[in-house]
């Protein structure tokens, strides 16, 4: 249980570091990797994802590192209930935590970007087109598509070993935001998305905005209904 | 044979979700992605054949997810007669499914976007010069090098185990996307630009156009034929 | 012998139709890729290895694809004498065919674009700057590493096993090209560029300019002079 | 260790070539990879640190190319203290021998690039906003990130193996480089940048300008100081 705290924890703080460091890159002004695109973006999620599970497994957790896993799988029977809360507990303060040392990697450069928008894209998602259903909705598909994959690529018939599995689940991640990240910025991901909002309203970011909170509850219910969703579908395929 | 069927349907659903999904990423107004350019759509499309095919596999089928593998196999006697149409009819269900959650997952952002020749290339290809039987060329090469690949890769000298098939089953479309992809954006793949054609043409989708359907045979006639010349050239090779 | 000569006949054939298919898609008018960058050129190159090497490998080659790999080896005594010939054969017929069929690919494109210099780089090499020796020298330091890297890759303590070795030498060329490719675009390989630029001559393309043969022994010589240091390198160090 | 000291020097030679090749196909004027941007930067670095990795394997020393990572196992009592010196002798010399070889290959490209600040950026790292304490901040959590990884990696519990060993070393930097390069560029390492800077202030680089001495102590302290917190972190958390 307590190695599923610690993995959680540092595990979601290395995802979130990384994943919302590449936002940060992408968008503050005068870094090097400023305007560089959807493709860094993509990536550096994808890598975040590596290096945040293979921390997680190291440290003797599942490498959830998302909410949305740990519930779903909870919620069908198939993870135990004592540890639904150190492994939440974990997510949610690595998140925090990541988001931190995001504001601490860049620390020179809030400064020096005006938009206070641009600076809450570097914590939290927000939707290309405000239309909270339809934001649900993509952040749902999303999440299915994420936790399915999770359950398909460790059955069986896949023979996934290793560090292979880690691997590939970053590489989903990779093609979720490829693909499906248009609309909302795939949070698919109830707790780096709520921990890193927190963190955007606590810490003193020079210039911060407000941290739109009328949005924080889409990337929480779509992930984790996408999730259950995943997991019912597996079932009903009798893939778990 | 269920297996195959619901394993085709469902991989095929989300090799079509993520990788016209990518697409629609790309190219609609106001998307995350948009105008992130062809690295993004390549990248895109080869993790939606890894998680297509992890899925297929994990359900039970061989994860051909294309009537021009599937088709190729049986014509040389590589693949039993009684599977081909519970194949075919998974692809190709799955591929429209596919098309109707990437018309969802992107929802608020079809009105947004004014050119219907942009709407239509969400859901199936077009070419970049139209000329049909230069296109059926192309897709016919690309087919052959895609399926031609599939026996090299599961071939006993090279030593693909596990998850490491379907892996670099989607680096080789990565490939051919990148490389072969320029004059008919790779369909390289009947269902999926059949199926996502179906669905253009029956979706709500907010200010859509006609949906080409004088184009439609090429993407079919031309991976037919390369994918059956592959497995020819296969065996004629000793490969198969 | 004679499965080294198809294997490097068909593999080196769908390397330059992949590696030269890129760099079509890139350059030429109207491609859907068109002026997608390096990024788009370095990833298609290698997985134009992957998919050159895996078939050759499959087909009962070593998968060199490469006179400058095999001149090394042989030059060094660790390839049969009796071998060369076919393997060369092979890598220089091949790559001719793959230019053929990148050719048929972009069948439609040629006639639409205007600079016949721009034709000229879908077959071969040419150099951001013109300066032979200096040329030759970037050819030289890139081969050294490709080939000081394949027999690296294939040391026992490394530990490359199955298709895990032609996806590391992919992602080597893949580095190769990133770093090391801006001043004369990577040839590396000798028949990639020499049988290539035999095709640009011979075939009608539309539209097409001089081949450049003053050029054509540079990439012939660099690669061949770092190939047979590398291996040289590898010795003295106790590598192989 | 004499094996140590050989491989720790031509990986890191290799290391250094590619990762400031990259850079130096990026920045200088009319290079083929001119302005492709910080995608092309952060995957360069990523196939130089497998090809470093990989090379220095084969060559028999531990892979480790870097002095934060070397002293900072040493510190914690997990490296032998007789061979330390090699190892940073190694590297060392490597890094410079990689930035003379980067020199050579880009040759004619000095003298055609105006910026000496251009220059330089082919060689050592340097701040997008230069705030010593930040940019240290911003080295010292690179470098934690990569050596806690490098332990996690190799955790019993991941099962990495072969040389899946380093090509997810290479991935972990991939994404260091896309999420927390921004403000300083990654170095993470004080040989690679140090090593480059002699080369810059020695070599006959035509046109170049002052060395920026006064930043060379960042990427050194930085580095050094993380790799021993990730060690001393891995350690508390029972990772190692």
């Amino acid at each position: 249980m307590e190695n599923g705290f610690v993995g959680e924890l540092i595990g979601t703080a290395i995802l979130v570091l990384m994943g919302n460091g590449v936002v940060s890159n992408v968008l503050l002004s005068k870094s090097k990797g400023q305007n560089s695109g959807w493709i860094v973006i993509a990536t550096g999620w994808a890598f975040a994802v590596l290096a945040g599970v293979v921390t997680a497994v190291a440290l003797g957790s599942q490498g959830h590192l998302n909410p949305a896993v740990t519930l779903a799988f909870y919620a069908l029977g198939h993870f135990p209930g004592n540890e639904v809360l150190p492994y939440l507990a974990g997510q949610l303060l690595g998140a925090f935590l990541g988001a931190v040392l995001v504001w601490l990697t860049y620390l020179s450069h809030w400064k020096n970007t005006e938009d206070a928008g641009i600076k809450l894209a570097c914590f939290s998602t927000g939707p290309a087109i405000r239309a909270p259903f339809a934001n649900m909705l993509t952040e749902l598909i999303g999440t299915f598509v994420l936790v399915f994959l999770v359950v398909a690529i460790f059955n069986k018939a896949v023979g996934t070993t290793g560090v292979l599995g880690p691997l590939i689940v970053a590489l989903i991640v990779y093609g979720i935001g490829l693909s499906l990240g248009g609309p909302t910025g795939f949070a698919i991901n109830p707790a780096r998305d709520f921990g890193a909002r927190i963190a955007h309203s606590i810490l003193p970011i020079a210039g911060k905005g407000p941290s739109d909170w009328s949005y924080a509850w889409v990337p929480i219910v779509g992930p984790i209904l996408g999730g259950i969703g995943a997991i019912a579908a597996a079932r009903l395929a009798g893939m778990i």
